[in-house]
């Protein structure tokens, strides 16, 4: 018998990313028996008592905090996963890093290019290995795209689409919750989605070089919240007093990839219709491939001229066969977490930087940032260069 | 803090199966806070060293054993869940039955209805709940249907179309395994899953009353396994020496309900095409619904006369939101199992049955047995009934 | 420049059939020109007014009348659509017959059996060729579905699953029609779509054997039409008094092909959901094909186990190309009729039977007889055979 | 009987756009009964002689001839039809315009948007009506999601997505025809397809402003064809010279509408995957539609935040009673020409432009133009308003 490595695991917020962060790393030890490690839950924050409550009961964690500080300093813990609502990313980060301490951060990272760039640079500065929450990236047909586009087998890339639509605001009476206020969440659905699927497309095409963009705000008055922790689902009284949208519900780019291959990516928070739709689609001068986040174990596959095979995910489709034994048997979205707390945690343990980085995560924001500024100067803006290790191409 | 109730779990194999339940025990604590429950995973048997070496090490059970009995006998094993190959079900389900402890048990649960009624029978004399693999019952889109169907929303029901359509042995080469011997396996695909497709009519619809059938053997012959433990995936050489299949590759059915209601339903194993394709269509004078499997998280409902909408798996769909947020965020397969341990160990905690029971195995069983008989006789066969507790309608 | 060779055509009934027929001969020439035939719209009958009218505007029929004999009789009539309810199809049939004249004829050919046999017989006793309305035998698709299999590029074909689910009689407030009385109609969903079901399986797979089926009337009273000439689409008002639907709104078969295939067919005329989902699907030992009219121009091909490639018809898709350029480019329902059409015309000039025949219409009614005997008497019932041509096999 | 008015029809060109203008002439009277036309093809004119023997022998034509100018002189011709290929549109719609003649010009109507604007021109300055070939306009589904647009059903609409992905030019063995030479053609992708998407835009939300574009060609070279008058598909010897491709292969903008919607468009004429796939799609703060050409019959409708419905074409889809009598029979693409030819026709015996007008393609062409001047400026650019007649709001 190995005997595994114990890693001691702070977590801080207990909200949605929170709690699957938590179950991703109890899940890493059965799908990935090999890499001998035990997570242990050591301490949870959360401003919420509920939270916290469900931390100790349901995710087991040993001790908890509403002081988010403690759990960087406590000396058990070894790893952090950073789960706050977007405003709180950059502290937490930065203590994080000052304390020596790797963490897994939710995206986006920063509230925009400045704040990302810094907390790369400053795990970069402590050497530590990082992870972001990109996680469409670890679908497994996503990991088919990509060894498709890189093997050649889709000849020479010639575009991309790439849409993520959602509907999580598309109710006007979504109260003006910390989501829509640039302070405290930074942009919009760039930062929310097509921070994704820049991600999306530069992982599996590589680096993109340029872009024109467009942005808008559809909904541009909202309901003040009854309180300040109101989350996502909260709906506004018709009487309530409302308050200014402050960024952006919908994106549009076209870019150029440093290869010449070009592409359009566009995304919405409020459309009416698809729930979580965010497709990829790339082309090449061989074949092309789709795929849709909703049916996560599908995969359009052309790689002829005589149409789209509908590929179930199967064993050659990344880590598929960690999960379900054959076509047809669904892998869920939590899973992609737990090939992400499996990054991490390899990263961690094998000192080399696996998962999706802190520099991807400013590699995006800077997509993000020269879409802003597109969309201001009606310009096409050249992406900025980001520092430290990046996976893209790895 | 609810003080959670520790249940300590036996479990006999550890093959697919049996790491499933070993990980949903283990989800539900998360997912179902509210049950308050803590189960501890106590004693794995497995023939196998690697399968007891996962167990132990990546499961995290307390101790292994080659030998089933003593998981059974172990004073600290509560509960019990059975993932034997099928011959194996019988000796260790009443096993557990005479040593008092409740079982979750895979489907098909006997090798036949008679020794389906057995372990039926010998679970209600000892007065335990159980609960049976028919996980496709708890997908959130099932449950969503059931409750069209019961509430009337679509009018009354006319017919059903079920189909099972698999590939897992269309390979000709795939190896005689046990589950082609009728001594071993029982039935061929009408037990592995025609039974599922049983129990979701049944589940949603109610009570098949009569049926006629027909069975066919389209690869008869196989080559013979390297070795008694052979699994599914196998492939033998092409100079094996072969021996006959003996149990059906394909089976369909004629229903008629209790209600009045109509039916066909149809298997493939060797299906070239379909991977794991189970498909559930309910018509009703007032509307219809489709689900696939293969597309867990989707249903096709047509509430009026206009065509089908796509509705994505949303809180009003069984436990999804013990698991997603929103629509458009997939479940996978585990997540199904993760209700039905749940639902066992509920169950056992509430002492009344929730869970599919053993008599509703059985009832299952009775459809495959009447099915035999007819594909024999060539005619009508009533279903038998059964005795014990169902909760086709409860 | 080929001389066309005139040939001069006669109409009974100008209804939706009757009018597709008419346009399905002038669309002959300009989709297969290497034919050189001409055909001329002589005469028309139809007891509606409007319907002659229309005949002769629209149409450009020479002559019309309210009285069939007339064009059965009308010297420069060469060829007879039959286009009437079915209940006029056998005498009509029978007069062209005696005057000599090929006839191509609507499904279902007879009100049953014996009438179909009648019919078949007169036409091969006065050496004609004729045409059966088997439209969907046309579809390009399907004639890539009976290349695939007769190839044997599935393989040895195990088993097939036919559906035709439509909803034209779902609105219980839809009146009392010619087509729910057994004098008027003959069977119900059984001749009306259950036989084209059965003809497309024949005409793919081969010949059917045997069968065990199910019948069922769902909808037992209807509201009396306000008129004898009651249409399809007339509602009943809420207070019209009711009568008694005398044939079934649905039907399930199990069958087994005299190659040894089994498989299942169903269909109804009273799903709420499907409009005219009319499916065809094959499997065998190497792959498998599935087909739906709604979608009329696709075709899920399976070829290998990597699952479906939806395929749009093509070059190699029957003649597709007859009619567009290139995939993505949609042929519409008429065209199935010009096919048809071309093929009857094709028969005539050549003297052979090329066209759906008499005979496969009366082989299909055969299938219909036995599903009723079947679910009269709850027993497997061989299919008889016919005797004539057939173009199954062809 | 009303008299059918008598309507000399002149053809320029019989390649495949000119037989499919033909037949839609001869359709329009059983299709359209009550517009009482009776269109009399009357002289068509064809540089090929194959093309002239079928023009006369299959459609019917009474004279033909090599020269186009006989077409448009010719006394009994009325109206002409000009489906040349591009560069020949400018010469014979200047000449048709001088006769008096009203014409129906396929798209691109000019080699750019200077030869566009002075055939609009001409034709304002006679005071003809025009048509022109934005034949995906007519799609029943079109005809649908404008309604719902115009009528507010979709709310107020935030943005559109139209691709037009084909692979008529993916194969890089593909002659150097016409199409690749911007002397015969004009631009690539944005005059064959992308103008096509414009119009349908514009058709269902209204005017494009601006627009800010990127262009590429991805298939630099291909071989010399064998003779100029190489079609479509045919395709160079492997050991044949090559020339350059002087238009794009593909194209996307992002445009911003008058109405302040926003939207991306891109397309294709090398992708490898989809065929001929054009869809449109259109948010609104209430809801949404998709469409897509190769599924011409159904349309995706979310009026609700419950999901989209598949909605086959119905009676209250456009012109599709027209056609067929009920959901789920399908109509063809050339069906969509006969609802043109009727639109044209109408026009002309109203006296009122009602068919996509000549204006209308210089508005699409403005946008092309524009589109141009961005890509090579890389900025945004404003659409130039054009004079004349547009029906983009009728
Ligand atoms: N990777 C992905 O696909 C997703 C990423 N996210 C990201 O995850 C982050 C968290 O989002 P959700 O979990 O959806 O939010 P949530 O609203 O569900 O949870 C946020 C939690 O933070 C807690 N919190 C607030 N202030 C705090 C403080 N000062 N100290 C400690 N805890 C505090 C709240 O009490 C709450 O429990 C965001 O950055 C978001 O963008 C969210 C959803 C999906
Ligand atoms: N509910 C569902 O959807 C599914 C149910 N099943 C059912 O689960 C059961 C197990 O199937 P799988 O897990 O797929 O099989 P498997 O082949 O993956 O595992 C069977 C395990 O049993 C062990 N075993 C064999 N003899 C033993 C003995 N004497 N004592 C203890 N262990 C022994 C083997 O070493 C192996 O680890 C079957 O009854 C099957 O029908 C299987 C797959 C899906
Ligand atoms: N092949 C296919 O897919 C289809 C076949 N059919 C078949 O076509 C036949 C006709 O059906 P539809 O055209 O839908 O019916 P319809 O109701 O549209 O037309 C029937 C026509 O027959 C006329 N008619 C009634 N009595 C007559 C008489 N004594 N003499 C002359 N004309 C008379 C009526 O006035 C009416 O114009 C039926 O047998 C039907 O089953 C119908 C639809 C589709
Ligand atoms: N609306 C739509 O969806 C479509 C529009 N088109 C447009 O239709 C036009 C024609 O395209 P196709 O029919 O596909 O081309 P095609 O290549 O099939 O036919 C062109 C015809 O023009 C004839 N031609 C060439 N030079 C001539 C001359 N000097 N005088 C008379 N005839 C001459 C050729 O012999 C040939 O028969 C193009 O402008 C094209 O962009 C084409 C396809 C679809």
């Amino acid at each position: 018998m190995v005997a595994a490595r114990e890693v001691g695991v702070g977590l801080v917020s207990v909200g949605w990313m929170g709690r699957v962060h938590a179950r991703a790393y109890g899940a890493v030890r059965v799908h990935y028996p090999d890499l001998a490690v035990s997570p242990r839950l050591v301490a949870a924050a959360d401003v919420s008592e509920d939270a916290r409550t469900y931390a100790r009961d349901a995710l087991g964690f040993e001790r908890t905090t509403s002081d988010w500080r403690e759990v960087i300093d406590d000396p058990a813990v070894d790893v952090v996963s950073i789960c706050t609502p977007n405003f709180l990313h950059h502290a937490v980060a930065l203590a994080a890093a000052s304390a020596g301490k790797p963490f897994w951060i939710e995206k986006p990272m920063g509230r925009g290019a400045a704040e990302s760039a810094e907390i790369a640079r400053a795990a970069a500065e402590a050497g530590l290995v990082t992870a972001v929450g990109f996680n469409y990236r670890h679908a497994p047909a996503v990991a088919r795209i990509r060894e498709l586009v890189r093997s050649g087998a889709l000849g020479r890339i010639t575009n991309v689409r790439v849409a993520l639509l959602a509907d999580y605001s598309a109710d006007p009476r979504g109260a003006l919750t910390w989501r829509f206020r640039s302070e405290l969440a930074g942009s919009g659905v760039l930062g929310d989605l097509l921070s994704h699927g820049a991600d999306l497309a530069q992982y599996t095409v590589g680096r993109i070089a340029e872009t024109t963009a467009i942005t808008e705000r559809f909904i541009r008055e909202r309901p003040l919240p009854g309180s300040a922790s109101a989350g996502h689902f909260e709906r506004g009284s018709d009487t309530a007093p409302t308050g200014a949208v402050e960024n952006e519900d919908y994106a549009a780019l076209l870019v150029r990839f440093e290869s010449g291959a070009v592409g359009v990516l566009d995304s919405s928070r409020v459309a009416v219709g698809p729930h979580a739709e965010y497709t990829l689609e790339v082309y090449g001068t061989l074949g092309s491939v789709r795929w849709d986040f909703q049916r996560l174990n599908e995969l359009q596959i052309a790689d002829t001229r005589d149409g789209y095979r509908t590929v179930m995910a199967e064993s050659a489709f990344g880590d598929f066969s960690r999960f379900q034994p054959g076509q047809g048997t669904s892998m869920g979205f939590d899973d992609l977490k737990t090939i992400e707390a499996q990054l991490f945690l390899r990263s961690v343990l094998e000192g080399r930087q696996l998962a999706p980085s802190a520099s991807d995560a400013w590699a995006a924001a800077e997509i993000v940032a020269a879409a802003e500024r597109s969309a201001e100067a009606r310009s096409w803006e050249r992406i900025h260069e980001v520092s430290g290790e990046t996976t893209i191409d790895a």
